[in-house]
């Protein structure tokens, strides 16, 4: 369960972690722009990594990380996403790391690395390492606060959280800081995810927790279609909750994944909520679909359409353009067998639109968070998508700003 | 050739060929929303059609009319796109080629039908059989220019072009008429192609140059990545002008086929500049791709990234949207390999920021014409998207008013 009393100590809320967040003036605001996450012993790691063929330096680095199991921290930083660096990149990514394994007096290999902000500017250097340095410094139970402010850009506020689950009769707790689409200088949405627990449980079933729960909450968000150079989801156990390691597919593995989901689908939902611009929050609930990949198409199809995105802005309940996306999809459908909801009021079925009470219709479309609810009627399987909606502010962030 | 001087015309330029528009009030602005074209004697028809899963009742007809080679006449309204409106909507789209097919003293099999405007509204056909009427009461050879008129609903001007080439000695003539992405109530983006023609060939080859040439031009345009229901581009050709029968894959063919994309580049590309709220046309050039799947494939994702838009829009050069789309468009690219210019100013290779005169480069995003050539130099396959940026009025268009 959410701790709703510890939310924003996010990773520094299981036991053995520490963090630090501080400012190394990389952002041009001043803001906080360096963290620090370190677990006090070494801790087994999982990540997850974008899949888009142009990849930021820290992707590697940190792919290294995972191949090698075992971290001591993460080193992150904003304002900079080191994409599309060449050479000098990779040297700085890894010096990143280099940095803080020489101060926290630990392999570099074990060191993880992640930055978000403009693409194809080199990271200041100079800046870095003594903002590393600082960091480590100030590292504490208390510094998740300050860490997970230094990794947001034009997110309006940081995304920690902190939960609880028993795990062989012991106390275990994951948190969690997030960052989603934005910039100091608008330029690429970028989804960091650090999750930390302390929790004992195996890599190998470590990382295949973290990739199954990524596929359905981290990969069921879009702001804008656009998948970034250096999104990342990395994960850090240490074991110190004492619990009897977990090493097979038992009760406490589920309980476990259970609770992983829980954590992710609630740092996904607030990326979506809080992606540039937006003023909704949209959760595209396809149903009954022939399989998980035609639900997913489908609901991704009318979570990225423009036309749906700004009609949600208006506060249109402009029905047409959902069933258009979902009929553009790619996936075989009958749009006969269709029906739509937006909350609970039926919009569109058998082909053409649905009588309803407008008044209810109004009352939905008017409020923050709104469900779009697809029933395929053609299958037994469902899918979620979270997304927002597309206004001017989204226009003016990325558009009126210049690199 | 196109001639310049007839341009307006239209539909009506080639021989044998009359048309009128009309207002029968399906515009809530009372502009004219009615058209017809007609050809004096059968005309061979051939056309494409959206793939949409939920196409609209309109388009199930026309399929219908192409089936059967043989055309007299072509009636389209704008206001109301009679899409998601079940049985009765297609024995709407029925009625429209009945009612004209009576007033022509032709079987209804020989009209074809389009209609373009708000989804899930049921077309008023009282006010549409008076247009139809009055609509062929007036048809004339000056009527191309009413025609044009009354198919477009947001675009800022009515897209129509006359051309003229010679086949087996004889001078040919082709006209068209086109809309774009927009409506009268926000709704679905349509693109409707009509095109006439004097020259005599058979229905099949008519039919896969018609369809080959789509998949170079029609198909290559994208506003908003939404696809409607609605789409269709159809073509008459009524022989008038006496060359004689295209019926294999011979010179004039080919010259035949120049021509039709010569005529269908024009219009896509119009089409796309007058996308909703443009302030700029661009053109992604894909260069040196290993195949025109590829090619395609990567230009599409660079046309429809909302960041790459409105970068666009602010005259922003950021680069790193363009190569992060390459790199997420699904193909198996190396980005140390591609290369990136806007216009002719260097800003992507060997994977980071090219140098280049920065002066130059504000130059050409200053302008209203922009090319983004992506080389891949990783084949010998080029494909080329015709698309526009994303601004306010997108949003505003789309988001303000109410359905």
């Amino acid at each position: 369960m959410f701790i709703e009393s510890d939310m924003k100590k996010g990773v520094t809320f299981p036991k053995g972690f520490k963090a630090a967040g501080v400012k190394a003036g990389i952002k041009k605001s001043g803001n906080l722009d360096v963290a620090v996450v370190y677990s006090e012993k070494d801790a087994t790691v999982a990540g997850v990594f974008t899949t888009n063929k142009v990849a930021a330096a820290p992707v590697y680095v940190s792919k290294e990380t995972v191949a090698n199991k075992k971290a001591r921290a993460i080193v992150a930083n904003a304002g900079c996403a080191n994409a599309c660096t060449g050479e000098e990149g990779m040297k700085n990514a890894r010096l990143m790391a280099k940095i803080a394994a020489t101060e926290l007096n630990c392999d570099e290999k074990k060191v993880a690395v992640a930055s978000t902000g403009i693409i194809g500017a080199q990271l200041p250097m100079d800046k870095m390492e003594k903002g590393i340095k600082d960091a480590i410094k100030e590292l504490s139970v208390e510094g998740g606060v300050n860490a997970s402010n230094a990794i947001i850009t034009t997110d309006t506020k940081p995304k920690t959280l902190a939960y609880e689950l028993t795990l062989g009769g012991k106390s275990v707790r994951i948190g969690a800081m997030a960052k989603g689409s934005g910039m100091i200088q608008p330029n690429m949405a970028t989804m960091l995810a650090f999750i930390t627990t302390d929790a004992n449980i195996s890599q190998e079933l470590l990382q295949e927790a973290l990739s199954k729960t990524a596929e359905i909450t981290f990969n069921m968000i879009s702001v804008d279609g656009d998948m970034s150079t250096n999104d990342m989801a990395v994960i850090l156990a240490n074991g110190a909750a004492d619990n009897p390691e977990i090493t097979k597919k038992d009760e406490d593995y589920k309980t476990f994944c259970n609770a992983l989901f829980e954590v992710c689908e609630n740092l996904a939902k607030r990326i979506a909520a809080d992606g540039e611009g937006a003023t909704k929050f949209l959760t595209v609930n396809v149903t009954n679909a022939k399989n998980f990949n035609d639900a997913k198409t489908i609901a991704m199809s009318v979570a990225k359409s423009p036309l749906v995105k700004t009609a949600f802005f208006g506060e249109d309940p402009n029905w047409g353009r959902v069933i258009c996306a979902v009929g553009y999809a790619g996936v075989d459908i009958n749009p006969d067998k269709v029906s739509i909801k937006f909350g609970d009021v039926p919009v569109y079925e058998k082909g053409q639109g649905a009588s309803h009470d407008d008044e209810a219709l109004k009352k939905v479309m008017a409020a923050h968070d709104i469900a779009i609810n697809v029933d395929m009627n053609d299958g037994d399987t469902d899918a979620t998508v979270w997304t927002c909606d597309f206004s001017y502010e989204y226009v003016k962030i990325n558009g009126e700003y210049h690199t």
